[in-house]
């Protein structure tokens, strides 16, 4: 269970309530005529999820538990939220295997990350939408040569995931490599919950059910006009852009950062656009890990330019109690006050306390609260967070599911290599 | 050697110059009374840098080679300068000791960092420049507790960090544990020179003389007037801070992520401020790596709102040649232009690409080159970016050096627990 507070108040008018009403429509019918997959991905990723499943009994290197790295070679949407899931779901679920992602083309970085992989105890999948990123087929490249992979024989240590039809898929299909694709509807930074995020984190031995039914309940409630605070906090977004330029999310917990990353590719790609209008809009994401960041990014917060907006992100019960212990330290008496409490309530209540003086200081704060950390809370807050980039995409009339800025740089890119 | 490039131009009047030439006169001051100590960190650290040199040679524990770990407890300004630079250190020296941070109160952080540790191959240093950080001390009971680390006997164990006065020191020296002091007049987001980076990363083995002197050798080019582009870019910032609010710094290399994370808290902790007209001002920082973000934050910039500045750093020279292999493989043949190139030179020629684009689209860029990773070339790039925030402070008329907001939620917490 999440719950959503927000804490800024706005008067609707009649008009804009219509405008709200509007937007919903808009993402109902994305959604219903199918021209936006990822609604949909809780129900078109069980194949997906057979499929992968299957392929793990008849694998021969998975069955015989040879199998230590599976190695992702793939960057942007295809792998920030692979990381985001895999980096809470460790802390529900054990697993023996390790995921690497290799996603920059940093040489000492492949290097590194390279080093201590074998193929003898490694499959690698390769993960491009397009099927051609430049910087992932130079590193699959470089996997094929430092371990001597031969696409046709060693094709049961590769996988491809790609789009239906892409090169990368005519290769996977020459030489039998098995492959999973992206529904064509579903762009790269929506497709944590299609094979992109599945197929590796079931490979290394994670459940994702949970998941997606979180995907399900929460996308399923949005649509039954249960979630109506979604749409009033994009809203709210939308109308106050010029001021409010900058959303930050807050999370409290230190394994929320790769979530916070994936936050940032999809609020900032999917937003940042010209717009029907042809005037350049966007909104900037910014991801904070607390407490941490007090320490860090706060002042700005409460004494710079007003701004920002901060969403706040806070689990109740960590499945764990650690405790600060009763210990007195002679000098160090201020800090008793805390003693006997566990880690947990204190860090909450750093949160709740930077709530309250931000809510002095008049800036616009919502808290996204936790019961626990659970795979199905990680699929309603997957979920929660695309449709909320899909609404304000709405609201700015912009296409949200494109990126055609980013095409600009890969032209000269090609150019200074000819 | 750092070269570095700005592609925004702005015509100065004479008024400007004069303005400027006043900024340079009030970090002259600064540095000249003492008033503001990072400035002259290169020579006052010379004794913390024999001090732990003499330590490390009579503690028994270090003496006998039974170190493993030098687990650091701190926070903010008490770790963020310390990881930027052991992430770029280790590319450079190599050492058999670990130093492992203790920043977050998260549970399950705590739990899962100091699981692997003992108290047998660990040093452990507590850092806080007030000598009472909430999160620091009930993080140093914990550690005191599950090492069953008795203040007193446990002496050689222990080292404390932090002001000359403050509680923390006053228990060191009643249980006689070694400390190393900060400044007064250096605060801890300009600290890393201090103590505060100098000790631990010694202490684990990593030499910082070059990092010393390369930011003596920046610090003294920049008073001797050698520097001027950076008052100049200063004063851009500071002019254009109503259209340009946020400043992105984009840094191609995995190895900068910590870089970031500490230039985002020395910006934004520093700049966020009420002015001393009583008008709230500031400058929203933000960390990217290249070329990973290229499939993140990109779009934004291109297409979004113009409201950025960005300041790439790119690595001339990594120090290893990593080749992409000349592999033709079929259906992949439109990424064969890059083949037989060094991963270095794609990914600073998709850096050059996208300081192109970006040229394009009128968004003020500049570029910061290192010739190569060198420990000197991380001591300018610290000192450069510090002066640098110190100028733009000056420009804002606000006092670069407290952090004021960063209180309010300290008080509400207090009353949290009574």
């Amino acid at each position: 269970m999440i719950h959503f507070q927000q804490n800024f108040k706005q008067q609707l008018t009649k008009k804009e309530i219509k405008v709200i009403d509007e937007t919903f429509s808009i993402l109902k019918e994305e959604k219903d005529s199918n021209s936006i997959g990822y609604y949909k991905l809780y129900e078109t990723s069980q194949d997906i999820l057979k499929g992968v499943k299957r392929y793990k009994k008849e694998n021969k290197y998975l069955k015989n538990k040879k199998i230590k790295n599976i190695v992702v070679v793939g960057i942007g949407g295809s792998s920030l939220g692979t990381k985001a899931v895999y980096e809470l779901i460790k802390l529900k679920q054990k697993s023996t295997i390790n995921l690497i992602f290799l996603e920059n083309v940093d040489p000492l970085d492949i290097a590194s990350k390279t080093k201590d992989i074998k193929k003898t105890n490694s499959l690698f999948i390769v993960i491009s939408k397009s099927g051609s990123t430049i910087e992932t087929i130079s590193i699959f490249k470089y996997v094929l040569e430092k371990f001597n992979l031969d696409l046709k024989k060693d094709n049961s240590r590769l996988i491809a995931i790609t789009d239906k039809g892409s090169n990368l898929s005519k290769l996977a299909i020459k030489n039998n490599i098995p492959q999973f694709n992206i529904p064509l509807n579903v762009g790269g930074r929506f497709s944590v919950l299609s094979a992109v995020g599945i197929v590796p984190l079931v490979l290394a031995g994670y459940k994702v059910e949970k998941t997606l039914e979180g995907s399900k309940i929460f996308i399923e409630s949005f649509f039954d006009k249960k979630e109506n605070h979604l749409l009033q906090k994009a809203y709210y977004y939308f109308k106050n852009k010029d001021k409010y330029c900058i959303n930050t999310l807050f999370s409290y917990s230190t394994y929320f950062s790769y979530f916070n990353d994936w936050y940032v590719q999809l609020w900032g790609e999917s937003l940042g656009k010209i717009n029907r209008s042809n005037k350049k809009v966007g909104l900037t994401p910014v991801g904070l890990v607390g407490s941490i960041d007090q320490h860090s990014f706060l002042q700005l917060i409460i004494q710079g330019v007003e701004n920002k907006t901060v969403s706040f992100i806070q689990i109740e019960d960590f499945g764990k109690k650690v405790q600060i212990p009763n210990i007195n330290i002679d000098f160090l008496e201020k800090t008793d006050y805390v003693n006997s409490c566990n880690f947990d309530k204190l860090l909450n209540e750093e949160c709740n306390a930077t709530i309250e003086s931000l809510i002095d200081e008049k800036v616009p704060t919502d808290k996204i609260v936790l019961d626990k950390l659970s795979e199905k809370n990680i699929g309603i807050l997957l979920s929660y967070y695309e449709i909320l980039t899909s609404a304000v995409g709405a609201f700015l009339d912009i296409n949200t599911y494109d990126q055609p800025g980013v095409e600009f740089g890969k032209k000269k890119l090609v150019k200074k290599f000819s």
